[in-house]
């Protein structure tokens, strides 16, 4: 029997009869496969807010299987009760992590479940919740296949892509965003080659990026950082295909820490940036980049890591902003599960909310 | 008693009592100051390999004592054995980098000696060579603060200065390179803003510029080397100091990897960079950056470091070469001991020469 890959678990699932959502313990990877219960507020809350679970997509399930999860241990049958309290949970998980737009999309499409849906008694309100998260997970999944057709026309059989962080199949529920090319074409037979940043402070490129493609049979190769301009200036790069937290109505993209530094290296080496965005992410509500509130985590991460022994000086004073936000100027194309928004962004981008008007539910 | 610092320890010294060089182990900072004698070909070879001490100013210094060591050890009288000795052991620590020029132009300086003092016996051709290894010593110094000095004309008080890596005073014998303009104005009171870039994978800014920086009272903040584009969009830098390796005729510039990807960010934002280069790390035989043999080194630099576990798959391909080189045509100034060579460099860095043969010893 051959032992099993990361790509035979699920990044997130509902476990149905515990009550619990099921995540792979990503902090552990890529050591351990480690499948760990969610059952409670603070344990939810944890994991998001510590990366046990991260990726703007699959954030934004475990948020709405959780909520879901918190829903049924209300123990009331009285609506303004159940509200109440399902209210205060939702806004409780929302305060995790403030950057990434699925997370509040997620639970707002609950909280509207339980506000259209205040007729009927709260066991049936509680089913439909079930039956929402369930959804959105279907959905990520579909988006992200989507999202791959749209990107792999970008590129041909044999280009090298480089992409930064995690958007793979460990950020959703299935083929990742930025990844979801790569496994496409994989299947196909294109032959990529694709260059993992390793992603500081926290490394998502190398422990899960460069895992999960490896996993898969992807050629990948682990860089630095600091290591893009080598590659792009050796001619190894084609593309860039990024995943996104937050994309501003002008196409001003917040992204992982890096992101930025990625796209200016690439425009001066002539290659095009492309950011792999279900629209769950676009916020047409925010107008451009300097809108968007800019996580600061802690200093330890970026100084306590030279094995084990801290590896700055004490006091040193620390910046770690979690994410940056790249010029819409610097991005070649928005690639959408409505196809891919080109400048100027704040027209091609309605047009994309138009056609998923028009197309209903994918 | 106030504890002594980093700043009160030479990087590089010759124990004369003991026929040694002493150096401080870079790679136990900032955890521990701990000095190391090195008296065999093999440990001075392994000193500069395993970056115990780096920057290419203090290899140059080490080489030119640690060859004098080894001199003093060649137990003849006779010149043509001495001779075909010395070449072999100058040959052997040659070896121990191939891309930071200084090494092999300090080692060549002390074999010019031997070459010219063919005539004397050999004991006083070893004492030629001590005094020919502090004089590199004392020009080193010397021209650290003469950059310094060109470096300040550069910024004014108030400043917001990015380094890469370590061109500090752990990088040469004092002053270092690219930090000469910020300690010299420290001691006049610029109040500078200096962001330190961590520098993988061997984080190199982390653990030493930071540490000696931080030790100056130097107003220092560590940042991940893919934060360089946030710093700068918030308008927190003016102007970018790194050290090199080896510059080329054209002004195509090797140093530590990553430095490209900083001037590419930089050009971006309008910010000048400054390569801080002593004229001994100009090299006119070379024409252009693609003739630089750039160093590659192990994996296991990149893949090994998340809390002592492996924070990388195993087997996964890496690529991890130690330098970049950066293009001349992001390179807004060289600054040397003999003025600032503006571009084109084909022509001024021929004229910084022209002007050290007229001056003579500086």
């Amino acid at each position: 029997m051959q032992q099993k890959t990361i790509m035979d678990y699920e990044t997130v699932r509902l476990d149905e009869e515990n009550g619990a959502v099921v995540i792979i313990d990503q902090t552990k990877l890529p050591g351990k496969i480690e499948l760990i219960s969610l059952k409670t507020a603070q344990e939810l809350w944890d994991a998001i807010y510590l990366l046990k679970v991260r990726g703007a997509p699959a954030i934004g399930v475990a948020a709405a299987y959780g909520i879901y999860v918190l829903s049924i241990q209300i123990d009331t049958e009285d609506y303004e009760t159940f509200y109440r309290e399902f209210v205060k949970q939702k806004e409780y998980l929302d305060s995790a992590r403030p950057t990434a737009v699925n997370l509040s999309w997620a639970l707002n499409r609950m909280l509207r479940v339980v506000e259209t849906q205040r007729e009927k008694p709260v066991f049936a309100i509680k089913e439909k919740l079930r039956q929402e998260a369930a959804a959105i997970q279907e959905e990520d999944i579909l988006v992200c296949k989507k999202i791959g057709e749209y990107g792999l026309e970008l590129v041909k059989p044999g280009d090298g892509i480089l992409t930064h962080c995690n958007a793979g199949q460990l950020a959703t529920s299935k083929y990742g965003t930025a990844t979801a090319p790569i496994y496409l074409g994989q299947e196909r037979g294109y032959g990529f080659r694709v260059f993992a940043d390793e992603t500081r402070p926290l490394l998502q490129g190398a422990r899960l990026t460069a895992f999960e493609l490896q996993s898969s049979g992807v050629d990948v190769t682990l860089i630095c950082d600091n290591m893009s301009a080598t590659v792009m200036k050796n001619g190894w790069v084609n593309a860039v295909f990024v995943g996104c937290d937050r994309v501003a109505a002008n196409g001003d993209t917040a992204n992982k820490i890096g992101t930025s530094v990625v796209a200016a290296v690439a425009k001066y080496y002539g290659i095009p940036v492309y950011i792999c965005a279900p629209t769950s992410t676009i916020d047409l509500n925010t107008a451009t980049g300097a809108e968007i509130n800019i996580e600061q985590r802690p200093a330890e991460e970026v100084t306590e890591m030279w094995y084990q022994q801290r590896m700055a000086p004490e006091g040193v004073k620390v910046f770690n902003p979690a994410f940056d936000v790249t010029d819409h100027e610097l991005i070649a194309g928005i690639v959408t599960e409505y196809g891919v928004a080109r400048a100027p962004y704040t027209e091609s981008l309605k047009e994309i909310f138009r056609k998923k008007e028009n197309a209903g539910n994918i």
